[in-house]
């Protein structure tokens, strides 16, 4: 059976993985990241596909960064977090591997380990939109990922939802990720505690009285126990979603939309909302197909299985 | 050389043509469109097609028409001014005219005709937005037309750019064709006229003071004579459609994007603000290919030349 | 005790009323408006007036009508389904029925109607907000109408609230009362039941399948019958209210805020939610008096009594 | 002739003056404002009246600060910039000073003494608009400070313009100062600029390449000298600006709106886009007298004067 390594370049570590053929994880290891400095970072990928290879047959290594990528899967264009500008990561890490790599972005190699292993696994294609620290997404059609004219298609977070709307870090306003990820959930929150609404008491009194201890875990167990403030602000933030996703499919027309990233894990509370949202702003309903929204299931290793899976292909 | 007929279903004339192998009309015949009888279409269209035949060497039909159309180009799941619902049109158009037929969404078949023979002749991929009575688009990739998961994608203007916006014909609000359409512009350029503003005075002195004669062509060729408020309403619909523009750009990632429909006649005094507000509004300026924005080549020739080309591959 | 003569000139009645000190209405009539020609409704009034003078000591008019009044309660500057322009009424009248008269905007005489003998009776000021086929408003200020530099002031339906919204009747987009009227309490449930949801299943057989059959006292009255359809469109129109009564409240600062119109008689179903929303759009809680929100009282009265009341100080 | 003294509490200095019934400043001084300690507040406005005191004949004072502050012209009920709550300034100025004391709201201070001194004082009435930091505002209505029922009145920084729109330092979303302030003005520009947009690059140059160096009165002298780039910005800022005091005057009906802040020194750069954006979006053109569009006239001295001279009457 083959197995390829999978490298998921995140903003504080490194993880990487040996996948297997039905994407089951073999072994992973975690090293932290030297974030700003762009040799380092390529010569610890290094040393993780060594160490990996080591005890592994390897046969190839995915790797799926944050930024854009080119169609050719070779050269990081732009990484936000990283000092990658133009960089020939595929070459580079090809000499110090001596393996076949090819490079992802995150999101799209995300969205093939959840349509190849996960939540799609049943499906012909798939939108992958993962609510997380920002609103990314990857897209799968015919059994291919989608890669536009350049490589650096489905940035669906800055699809523009407000004009004149909250100032985003990518300098726009009303960007869709500005109302629809784990931070705009957070912000939301804070707010509202910071106001002296009573509906947030629940959720300051959880976080000790701390603003700054409101999080996206913290209000999704406070809604699980049932805390009203803290449902309230999951359904506002599936209201959104779903009216993005609204959008996203008038365009996109995909099969199945998988929903990721940390915020997915307040199941229907957030679900429920983003489906009625959903149903309630898309055009032709009643003559045409309806994409079933789905929860993820690979959770956080969805992008180092799909990085890995994609990287044999 | 082999030949293919092109039939564009209108919401008042059915037109149809024989199309070269370079994308030429060969011969072109126009019928009323008994528009509200499925029926009395199938037979105008098969009329059509005998008629051409008598003449030509035709090999298979390609017909446009707006709604919903499947993935597998045959049934019409909705037509927005048709009695089509899930009707099988290329079953009963082969019965009919005994020859192969497609059916393509009408901006499909356009995008497809501006591919091959037209703006983006010399172009891998191509997005086009058409800016009519409506907003329409069509995407085509890696020489393929973008289909979605069930042939029904690309639906751009109803995109949402408002929320709580302008009400649109399909019964949500803030619809990017309620901002970026040639009906827009109309109903801008009237309001303002009405509103008694010195600004709107040359627009309506060209109408003869008659609110409505204010119609697209005049306001095009009013700006085109110098007039100041004709050119302010046709920059403003510029500013929207880039926006909009940037917005698909974040999702699709096109290599070009081609602005057809009537209004593109107006040329850079529609394209010319377009641009300008595209490039203000796309994220990563400076490390992403930026796509041009072209005006369309074939006019309302487009999907006709399109569909016939697409019947025969 | 004095009685005073109330005139309501509404677009398809004109109701004349004898009101006493107590804000009483002592006998009242009707007549059908003759509502395009100007000088017939000012006929229809000194017909009303000389009648009910035949039986009731009368010391003077107060005529309340739609449109812009100057400050000196004397000149309709414009009204907007009347052909009054820059019409001297107060003149036309007094010839007519020798009798001191004045002209008051209707809002701002069912403002004072509130405040003297309804839901303000025990307030200092007052700002009514009526909910009707559009928003209209009139402020009570220590003691006085708000009148403003011109006579025109509390137009409040046409504060925008929504960039690039709702086309108004006016011309402007994203006029308050595009979203916070009864028409578009209508507008936003008809369009639901037109797209087929099932939320507005209950509305849609209340209505006899008829779409234009669900009005405003339809869906209000199969709120209080449970259907959850109804109570959603009630509660998103409180939203908007009250959303838009907290700018109100940031620029204006009333003591007391009433909500007359017809949909008011929607009770809390309409009050609640308009309650909550403005509460969290309140800039300054816990540090200044907060305004409370009451329903009105005198129902469609409020105009006629207020307009009386206002002839005789 | 009467003489008063007038306080404008700043965050960083406190000035006090003495103003004669022409509103001249006889004679000016000015101390750093120990801005967090209320209780030194108190004595330093105390000091600076005892030494004006001692060389001139003084009958009042009149206190200018930012913040809610009572009816009465009394309490500070809320300072956003002092630790001030529900304090009794008026009682403890009274005690330290021994002279009749009255504290008004700073930008109610600064409309009065435009209004009586400055580009109102051929008015009836006035509503100022001051652009700085925030947007603030005061209404003279029939020779009188409009207080509202509370007191609290005129804050129309806070009028909601854009729904979900930009997140306000006071908890909203969408606030009309954060698109009409000298804030919105640099925030603008500086993320133009780092967005690389050619039509920036001027206001850059002027600021050494170093962003932080990007302010409003950098934009206005580039603007003054021809700057497109920052023309441009301040035409945005000017079109926001009409549009909110279009809201404005349908609420408020002032005769004569001011517009005073240190955005203002652009001078028409800023006012005759506010003028014409104000045109387009008033209701009734036509039929209702229009208020004039007029610079300030006292620049920061305003709010000074106006408490003053408050003060004697």
């Amino acid at each position: 059976m083959s197995l390829a390594c999978g490298i998921d370049v995140g903003g504080t570590k490194i993880a990487g993985g040996v996948v297997d053929e039905d994407g089951t994880i073999v072994e992973e290891l975690r090293v932290e990241s030297p974030a700003t400095d762009a040799n380092a970072i390529e010569e610890a990928i290094a040393g993780l596909v060594t160490e990996l290879r080591s005890r592994h047959e390897i046969v190839s290594v995915g790797v799926g960064a944050a930024g854009y990528v080119d169609k050719a899967r070779a050269v990081v264009l732009f990484a936000p977090n990283v000092a990658w500008r133009n960089e020939d990561l595929k070459g580079e890490l090809e000499k110090r591997c001596e393996l076949p790599v090819v490079i992802e972005n995150d999101a799209n190699a995300a969205a093939w380990g959840e349509f190849a292993f996960g939540a799609g696994h049943d499906a012909e294609d798939l939108l992958l939109v993962t609510v997380g620290t920002g609103v990314g997404g990857g897209l799968v059609l015919d059994g291919e990922v989608y890669r536009g004219a350049n490589g650096v298609g489905a940035e669906i977070g800055h699809m523009r939802v407000v004009p004149n709307g909250i100032l985003c870090g990518c300098g726009k306003h009303g960007c869709f990720e500005q109302y629809a990820s784990g931070s705009a959930l957070v912000r939301e929150a804070r707010s509202l505690a910071m106001s002296g609404a009573m509906i947030a008491q629940g959720m300051l009194e959880r976080a000790g009285g701390d603003l700054s201890k409101i999080t996206g875990p913290l209000i999704t167990d406070a809604a699980q126990h049932g805390d009203e403030g803290a449902r309230q602000q999951l359904a506002e933030l599936g209201r959104w979603l779903g009216e993005g996703i609204a959008s996203l499919t008038e365009i996109l027309d995909p099969g199945v939309v998988v929903i990721g990233g940390g915020v997915s894990e307040a199941e229907d509370l957030l679900l429920e909302p983003t489906r009625t949202a959903f149903a309630g702003q898309l055009v032709g309903r009643g003559f045409r197909p309806i994409p079933e929204i789905r929860k993820a299931r690979l959770g956080n290793k969805a992008g180092l299985i799909g990085a890995a899976d994609l990287s044999r292909r």
